[in-house]
């Protein structure tokens, strides 16, 4: 039997990671806070993580052998400097000892493209695992990062296999509603103007229907270490923006550059050799085709008068 | 009133720290799992650090305004591989964070010199905080590099200030029997052979009064960030066992190249420049004198058929 734990199994990225996982054949636990009715896990396991005993409880529980830790501190703008990120980290150890002491064999983090120094990369952007150096300019990515050696340091020594998943940008349904994709569609199917900064910045968004694909392939294979999740293209913030506008319906109303923001360019792209060589996956979506998927979830669920999370459709 | 918290207060380096500390004015409240009678604190609290709940349990009853974190795993030769790093690393998040919530304004963490990237210093082995390359290639170098850049990362962002002390070879009375120093002179004074490898690696010893020194000036600055502690000096494997059988009154007993070991040369000396210039503080004890004192409390202690664990006199 291949049952998977999967933590923040509620949340954006979780509930995509969920579905591929069920799609492979695994019996799925989730955690979270409380357990959200019917939701796609096979069962629930309701504690907080940060809680000194929750992981282990939640570890013991689920009797997992394999463990796929999505859950952190994710509130947009608010997750970069959140002291909980040091909170994360503790629950991060407490989590992957207690699985591996009740016999777990195969864990899988989720890391941050945020975990490469974004100013030693080459000027398309390109990161790669192995050989872009590492330098977090902020507390999350320090936090994110420290996990992630530390996770795969130790397991070699309790023979248990891990591997990081290093998440570029995801985008998709279900996303916040502050971030660049939802804020910009839902401006734009209102009727009114949408205000982005100048978007020069060049990034690699990836729909979190992949994200979650890549994070359960990771999972299902006996890759370790850091493996990039992302789409080895890049598009500037503008060209987003544009594509988004353009898709609800009201191009006109995007006003690029009526909020401040960097005018420097600079790229952060996905070296998705080892995603696709090594793991064996590809992205489903091109950029076009996830934001049409996007500003479409975001069109019917305004039409239908929804709040501001839009669930997976 | 100045107090602070001194975890490993019973260890090998906590019974010089606490000293140290005490003669600076401060009120010691030390962690033990069991409080060692009569021993230097002004305080003790018993509690398992590794225990979940163990960190705030402690923090809560200490309620200082400083902490020295000091307790890890650190049994001779197994320390650097041992699984328990990561409990060590989740402890130490949760100390912290329990420190802080308390109205704790002061943290430093015992590091290591295994935090370099020993491989990357240049031929003096001189390794410098700001400019030496970290890439430690053993699981408890990342664990304490972890700790490291985790807790400086977010002592910013809740108003502590943080430094660690990145410790290089400390040696002096009450080390455990196994390593350099004690076992040379305890095989020398009872008259055996004392074997050991080539010893041409180069490092910088540095008698543990002073490392407990140098971190209670460092709890007692305000500088942040990562400071060596260390002489400055380097001495060979191979000096350092023949002053010790000298010393011991038995250098004919010694056998060099007897047990296998590297002959490759390699050096790890700290860059003391901001040990000194900005923390003020200099070692009081020369090699000589240092492996003479240490030497000469192992004499003490076989006289009166003590056992292996000499007390700091």
């Amino acid at each position: 039997m291949r049952r998977v734990l999967v933590t923040g199994a509620s949340g954006f990225l979780g509930r995509a990671a969920v579905a591929a996982l069920r799609g492979r054949g695994y019996e799925v636990h989730g955690v979270a806070r409380t357990a959200p009715a019917g939701a796609g896990a096979d069962a629930w396991h309701a504690a907080d993580l940060l809680d000194p005993a929750g992981p282990a409880f939640v570890a013991r529980a689920a009797g997992a052998s394999h463990l796929l830790h999505l859950a952190w501190t994710t509130g947009h703008g608010r997750f970069w400097a959140d002291p909980a990120n040091l909170a994360w980290v503790r629950a991060t150890c407490a989590l992957v000892e207690a699985f591996a002491a009740g016999g777990g064999t195969r864990v899988v983090l989720a890391g941050t493209c945020a975990q490469y120094d974004w100013t030693a990369l080459p000027s398309d952007g390109v990161a790669a695992e192995r050989s872009s150096p590492r330098r977090p300019a902020t507390l999350y990515g320090v936090a994110k990062q420290a996990a992630d050696e530390l996770v795969e340091a130790w397991a070699a020594t309790v023979g248990v296999s891990a591997a990081t998943g290093l998440l570029f940008f995801p985008y998709g349904p279900g996303d916040q509603p502050a971030r660049l994709v939802p804020s910009v569609a839902l401006d734009v199917l209102a009727g009114r103007e949408a205000r982005v900064g100048p978007g020069t910045e060049v990034r690699d968004f990836v729909h979190v229907d992949d994200c979650g694909a890549a994070m359960a392939a990771l999972v299902d294979s006996e890759v370790a270490g850091p493996v990039n999740v992302g789409t080895g293209h890049g598009a500037s913030v503008a060209e987003v923006a544009t594509a988004v506008a353009r898709l609800a319906g009201g191009e006109h109303l995007l006003r690029l550059g009526a909020l401040p923001g960097s005018a420097e360019r600079s790229a952060v792209v996905a070296d998705v050799a080892r995603l696709r060589d090594d793991v064996g996956f590809e992205p489903r979506y091109d950029l076009e085709r996830g934001l049409r998927a996007t500003v479409d979830a975001l069109r019917a669920l305004s039409a239908r008068g929804g709040g501001s999370r839009p669930a997976t459709p």
